[in-house]
């Protein structure tokens, strides 16, 4: 489809993921990295027409192999952002490529992280506050004045050469400043010094911008670190905060626009504890918070990539499934001293060809060492309980295999799965909530009316569907009513049943403050029947619906959630067929019976 | 993952597919075809551990050939069925593998067209009804005589070597008994006779089968041909009927129950105009008409074909965007003759590029001829409204590549459009209601109710709701309010909204029938003020729903339908936050006017 000729500086699993994008639109890549079987060699062969070695063979650090690889394509690009950016300009320059994407000064600038967070400041995007700690004055110094301004403790951090954790090192005492001189490369490279950012959680965004300058952003995720490499990632981001994941993108976007060449681009962010959010750091490639992608969205980042960079038309960033989720399969234990290493690995991939709704990608790599990265598994499903509960089967399996190799790995299982536990769910409310992942929210105003809506309770969870219960009074706690049906969409609240009595203003309120459907209970009061509350409920004025179901009838409201549920997830639909078709045969078993006994009366 | 290593005879379009599969679980794959660059072997290298040379080259009707593979493999499978069925069963007995998948004598029953419809029909699937015409008897009588008992026309076909409509004939004459004859290899091969079958439409199930005899089926989907050529495809598959999908599904799966050994089959099936399905034939392997299952399902059909053979546990054959769509990118003209051939057949593919939720497979193919599959387009959509929009822009692409290449393609690109157009929407229905591919339904018992409920309508096409209007009346058509209700899911509406006066029995009525959401608007009467009909609407007993909004206010039952489309489809979501923060920002414009222009007052 397009006969441009791509090289990629690195042939690791991006690169291999990069390859896969490519063959599918008949696009050849050709990859420079050592070896004649790194991941992405293995699966990405030139076609018939190209003739001669396919790939070539040699560092990308290597100026001449560079150069080798670019005499033989159109375009060059990366999958790492450690490459030699002189050279890949010096490349354009000699015009032995048509173009570098991103631009080798984009990533000359990323290389150096210090320098990245000084242009993303100037361009007005929130960074955590930063020092230089240059190593041809004293550093001491330098480290002791940081420390002094920011506080301890305090991160010190190689400009360059970072990645996965590596290269950071905290300050938690002005006694320790040598030692982390030495631990930085005892003063070889130029560090920097970054404000202690106690974040709440982590986002990510993967932004795609085009040879033109246009920026478009895949949604907000959360992504779960342990030790500083990525553990797994949640989609889309959940929260208590309307527009939160929407600031984030918008972030994004505009962190990305201010660099040249095209590309993707993976940014990391902190959401801190006050709402506000930091830009960690940018990659300037396919990044792992955006593995999702491949099964979850409709243009992967991988192809999106490759568009960008041949001058395509970026592809639609949306989710072609409501939630996702990915793990990482890092390394358990060392290949060389246990020869099971790679199967306790693999065993969360196993366990995942049971559980629908994932897809296991490989990444072909002979060795095995604690942390690398072999492979991931994408979760898609059709709501967050869902995603959630195909993701614990793996987790579990991740802690059994962690557990087998005896915590060779550097991370803490628990912790994992704690974080993961916590993931995907509401930051605060998830104390106050039945279900973490709740689909659908019933409220009422008094704990009065929890009898009359407790059969909406026991049908919902008889139907499978995760529910919040609480109380929400539109005249007692109006403030709380607000938040509760602003933040039902960012938290993934898809349908909120609301019961009231007498003036039963909850409903229609919750309505107006809030674009999912709200069904509404009368709830029957000591006077005129319920019919007051009917009637407030139902007659809304034009524009504020509310679907109201018969006076005291929460058990209607709840098979009324679970259709509405079944015109997104077919399995609700199939439910709800079910459940008919059982009350048919119910009634059908009683007219037998009355047939049968009717003598007796 | 699998230390199992495959070997495929045939490299083309689906070994790449499957090679793609398998790559994403470290499994090796080995291809048998001639050639060094066929489409599977272009993409599927063999990693590092596996010295020598990566695929075998040959034809895979060679035996020796066949032998060759198979000592470098553990498993046999196949991409095509027209195979050595008997040398596959040698290499078996010889235990040169460990295993075939399909069994041989699968592979040899589906070779032969006859024996699968006699072997079906043996296990009571149905089928069209047929008689051999041996090629050792007079062939001519053998002819007349199946001519006399089926009538003419009759479908005359190759009993083996047949695919994409090659090896049939169309007899409409008995004076043309000879040049049957002599079209379908003048005697040297077995032909059958097969009762003609007008049928309404094609359908096709993909069902894998376990190594253990567990089948599971995917969607049933609408497929369309050209000339015998499958055209395109559409997930799922949407009927007036009830049930007919999981009857299509049941028969598919009862069939390939029928076969030995394991694997993925493609299950072809008519529909008749009586609603009788008969299933026409099938292929032991992967098959066009589950390309689409790559990008819209859970698992592949090149996974899931890939984990039966290993005897790893099947995937889930769910969807997991609600509606699908696949294009063939069909050669339109001869490379040698015009060498623009392939620009003019890869203009969807391009066309495709600026189209959201599309996915293209290119094959790698270096010639190009009319009719040759060079690739296929995948969509996905979150209604059948948009796949077929998207859908709509590649066909348009395709007539116009079509004219370009002056119709020497052997297809009629306006009657494919037509089908196509056709496709996705109800059989009959269409053209009694509005949009061919509704998500809402409105409907109301009489004419005069029309008024009331016009505003749903103009309020759900403002807001690019596709839905169809029309009267259904409970008293005056109890069965066309039965049809309609019972219709709904299998025609792909999601919420029905209905508007009754006076007794107002319908929306209770329609919920009673069918398990989609319900929206009751009470239409005001001549007496009452419409009270009457909102408590016959909203007072329904335990067990059966109506969403009951206020009396004559239609509008509030699109604005529900639009806010319940939200919860499975986002774009809907945001258009209800839109249209809320537009009504505040309308009543803040009069808030301001009034506070300004008060003092006139």
């Amino acid at each position: 489809m397009d006969s441009t000729v791509v090289g990629v500086l690195g042939g690791g699993q991006l690169g291999r993921m990069f390859g896969e994008a490519a063959s599918r639109l008949n696009v050849t890549v050709r990859f420079l990295d050592v070896g004649e079987h790194t991941p992405a060699k293995q699966i990405t062969s030139v076609p018939a027409s190209l003739d001669g070695p396919r790939h070539v063979d040699g560092s990308f650090a290597d100026r001449a192999k560079i150069q080798e690889l670019a005499a033989q394509v159109d375009v060059l690009t990366v999958e790492i952002e450690h490459v030699d950016a002189d050279e890949l300009q010096a490349v354009l320059d000699k015009q032995l490529v048509r173009a570098v994407h991103p631009s080798p000064a984009t990533i000359r600038l990323i290389q150096d992280k210090y320098a990245q967070k000084v242009h993303l400041q100037a361009h007005d995007v929130p960074v955590v506050e930063s020092l230089a700690i240059d190593n041809d004055k004293d550093m001491h110094a330098a480290v002791r004045a940081a420390a002094e301004r920011f506080q301890l403790p305090l991160m010190l951090k190689s400009r360059t050469q970072a990645y996965d954790g590596k290269g950071n090192y905290t300050l938690r005492s002005t006694d320790d400043v040598h030692a982390a001189i030495v631990a930085l490369g005892g003063g070889e490279r130029p560090l920097y010094a970054e404000k202690w950012a106690p974040f709440a959680r982590e986002i990510a965004v993967m932004v795609v911008r085009s040879v033109d300058g246009h920026v478009a952003s895949y949604p907000a995720v959360e992504t779960v670190h342990e030790h500083s490499i990525c553990h797994s990632v949640y989609a889309p981001l959940r929260s208590d905060t309307p527009e939160l994941a929407e600031r984030a993108r918008a972030i994004a976007e505009k962190a990305v626009a201010t660099f040249s060449g095209a590309g993707i681009f993976g940014v990391e962010m902190f959401l801190m504890h006050d709402g506000a959010i930091l830009l960690n750091e940018i990659a300037p490639r396919p990044h792992n918070s955006g593995h999702y992608t491949m099964d979850a969205c409709e243009t992967s980042q991988f192809e999106n990539h490759l568009r960008a960079i041949l001058g395509l038309p970026l592809g639609s960033t949306a989710l072609k499934a409501p939630s996702a989720a990915m793990l990482n399969l890092l390394g358990l234990a060392d290949l060389g001293r246990d020869p099971d290493a790679l199967a306790k690995t693999l065993a969360p991939a196993v366990r995942s060809l049971h559980v629908p709704g994932t897809t296991v990608h490989l990444y072909g790599k002979s060795g095995c060492r604690p942390g690398r990265k072999m492979g991931h598994i994408n979760v898609v499903g059709q709501s967050d309980a869902q995603v959630h509960e195909r993701m614990g089967a793996l987790l579990e399996e991740l802690r059994l295999a962690q557990a087998a190799a005896q915590s060779a790995a550097p991370w803490d299982a628990e912790a994992a799965r704690e974080r993961a536990q916590r993931t995907l769910s509401s930051d605060k409310s998830a104390r106050d909530f039945s279900h973490p992942q709740a689909l659908v929210g019933i409220i009422m105003g008094s704990d009065s009316d929890l009898p009359v809506m407790m059969p909406a309770a026991q049908t919902l969870k008889a139907m499978d569907v995760p529910f919040e219960l609480t109380i929400v009074s539109a005249h007692r706690t109006p403030d709380r009513m607000r938040d509760y049906a602003r933040s039902a969409p960012a938290r993934g609240v898809r349908i909120i049943i609301a019961g009231a009595g007498g003036a039963a203003h909850l409903p229609g309120m919750v309505a107006a403050q809030t674009p999912v459907p709200v069904i509404g209970v009368p709830v029957k009061g000591s006077t005129l029947d319920g019919v007051d509350s009917l009637h407030s409920i139902v007659q809304m004025p034009r524009g504020v619906p509310v679907a109201t179901v018969a006076i005291n009838n929460s058990l209607n409201a709840a098979l009324l959630a679970v259709r509405i549920l079944g015109t997104g997830i077919p399995s609700y639909m199939a439910k709800m067929q079910a459940y008919m078709d059982e009350m048919e045969q119910g009634v059908m078993a009683k007219v037998e019976r009355l047939a049968r006994d009717a003598w007796d009366y």
